[in-house]
């Protein structure tokens, strides 16, 4: 009798470890709270900690699921511009620059009103879009497509095209500006994306649904700023590299554009999952168990911890932790048979930073018949008691596989 | 007084670590079982988890002992084949192709009959491969040596060969398989292989040795059907890699022909030391400890916990482990002076699985004058205490050779 293959559910719990926080006497939010329904995943099965990406090396969310899902993110991350692009399903090419733009409104002499043009979205952005069609600019094929809300993806197609250049979206200031060549093969895409956005203004600033906007006194969309230029990514689909099929559950765009990215389906969860800090997280781990009925491998990205961490608010990050562990327990009460567990985290995001660091995680694995370690406490400190070790994101996956008796034999 | 160099001996547990199993309330063997000596060398040393190649990935016992010995099995692992024919002394140079071969029977329509010509060996074996030899298909010159028992290596030699290529041997069906390429440049190949098939056929199925054989009712070996084909493999000789000389304690073929291959010595054994499941033990240790007045490393691989994995069966492996105990107290009464010990394991094999698995191996290592942790108890969560904390398999030998005092400075 074979052992069965098993299934895996990975939980994320974004930006979840932290640091000493002299609010909570000197300890970690997890260390601070009582947690019976995470603990007992640790205590049933093995903990350990885990650097995202490596020791030391501080990730985002995008850099960081790459590594979770077993991708290099030094092979794998070329921007987000790339990862925006293919998770929205565009077909991107080798020799194609891909650049995420955001909607936004700017006055006659082009400084910037709103970067998020009164949020606008579709079908608005749809109609806009539209307008964007046939556009090339000195034989490069500029191609526009909306993403969610206020965003769009420039995917630019021709020859002679490099991702070194600078942003044209100034962030937090209103000054657009003017894209620029980080070095001498790179200025001549910086040309384009210049020209792109004069093009763009000159298409949206009379078009009829801009009119509409500003008769209705809402911010007129009567430009596209891009940032975050990137190249082709080498990413092997999910299915090929693994032989799982897989499935992300999660309310954050980024996270599901890096997730579809590498192949996985994203599986529709109802409103109100949506990855904000009161999001109905018991709603999303049922989808989630049900995801497991389909799917080998499902991926469930929980976000609000991240927010309490850039909020800087211990207490906060203190509550989503009850909220936390209430889904571990949902999730213990209704365990699926055969099933591989990993209960970790993307990043820490100490609230003293109000953001990411590059801190190890921790991580709890269990699964039915594994051997357990005598860790039993979920917390910076009480996975690192565990057998895991300190292992590696890109590592995680690989362990997980094994323990779901679902790898080849390398060698005889 | 500079310190002295030291000697080295690695025992290796073959297939030793486990998972929970329910037979032993939920304990591995090695939890399960009371081993004071194995116990002793962690409790006396230090501890740790291994990764034989790296975190999750399945390793054959090929693949895992190259690892163990500091090569990269990603470089130095091009298939079977090539180990074989280098562990049997055959000179390949890179362009070569080698196999695996059974002697096998096959009947007139050619279905296979019994795929080890009933075991056939020297010194009928011996006649049979002098009957091939000058064999010469479209310019690529085919040598045949014999290896143990009903075994034998082809080593295909000459211009534009390519190793990516399906096995002649059906494994377990009686349907003699055609060789096929996976691509176009192997087809060539595929070719040669198949023709000599034909060949062995044609001078085998009257050969004197067939004929004598089918008159005693015994099977005639009347091809060889191959199988591994893989390309020259990169391996450093260990002298020069290391700067010391080595030798290879073990009864199995696949073990010697690794460490051959690597270029350890094969230290003689007497017969009753053959890698079963009741291979004299205390003999073969005997030996190791002698091979350390020669050498100043020595390989020892004990193949019953393996076995009695692959059969699935708890209690089995606890008996062994009850031997593998007086293994090492037999070690520890006789502990050579200045010498690094190190006991492990080159692969889980779990009974739940009856295969290999891609969990971490314990490792205990112990020397006089090295900082002792507080790992005490030789098991997968024993050793996951000590201060080794999780190594990889590459790194063991580096670790030993620095315990041994034997590393050069890398800088100043």
């Amino acid at each position: 009798m074979p052992a069965p293959k098993k299934r895996i559910l990975f939980v994320i719990m974004d930006g979840l470890g932290d640091r000493a926080c002299p609010e909570l006497r000197g300890m970690t939010p997890l260390q601070y709270m009582r947690t019976p329904n995470l603990d007992w995943f640790v205590d049933h099965g093995q903990g350990g900690l885990m650097d995202p990406i490596s020791p030391g090396i501080r990730p985002g969310s995008d850099t960081a699921h790459l590594a979770i899902l077993g991708y290099d993110p030094g092979e794998s991350y070329t921007g987000r511009g790339p990862l925006e692009a293919i998770g929205i399903g565009l077909d991107m090419q080798p020799g194609d620059i891909a650049l995420r733009c955001n909607f936004a409104t700017v006055d006659d002499s082009l400084e910037i009103i709103d970067r998020r043009a009164g949020r606008i979205r579709e079908p608005e952005t749809t109609e806009l879009v539209e307008s964007l069609e046939d556009m090339d600019i000195d034989g490069i094929e500029c191609i526009v497509r909306e993403s969610t809300e206020h965003r769009a993806v420039l995917l630019l197609r021709g020859e002679g095209l490099s991702s070194n250049i600078t942003d044209a979206d100034p962030g937090g200031d209103t000054h657009l500006l003017m894209c620029e060549g980080r070095d001498e093969e790179s200025e001549f895409t910086a040309y384009v994306v210049n020209r792109f956005m004069e093009e763009c203004y000159e298409r949206l600033r009379n078009h009829p649904t801009n009119r509409k906007r500003s008769a209705a006194g809402l911010m007129p969309a009567n430009i596209l700023v891009p940032r975050g230029a990137g190249c082709y990514p080498h990413i092997e689909p999910f299915q090929e590299k693994y032989g799982i099929t897989g499935a992300c559950v999660a309310g954050m765009g980024m996270i599901k554009g890096v997730c579809k990215a590498c192949g996985l389906d994203i599986y529709p969860l109802p409103d109100g999952c949506d990855g904000s800090l009161d999001s109905d997280l018991i709603t999303k781990t049922q989808c989630a168990l049900e995801a497991l009925n389909e799917y080998d491998f499902v991926l469930m990205n929980i976000k609000a911890a991240d927010i309490a961490g850039h909020n800087g608010n211990p207490k906060e990050k203190c509550d989503v932790i009850r909220d936390l562990d209430a889904v571990a327990g949902f999730i213990k009460e209704r365990l699926p048979e055969d099933t591989v567990i990993v209960l970790t985290c993307d990043h820490c995001t100490p609230c003293i930073l109000e953001d990411h660091s590059g801190d190890p995680v921790p991580v709890a694995i269990f699964t039915r018949d594994m051997v357990r370690d005598e860790a039993s406490e979920f917390s910076e400190t009480g996975c690192s008691k565990g057998s895991l070790g300190r292992i590696r994101g890109m590592d995680l996956l690989n362990i997980c596989m094994d323990l779901a008796n679902r790898t080849e034999k390398f060698g005889s």
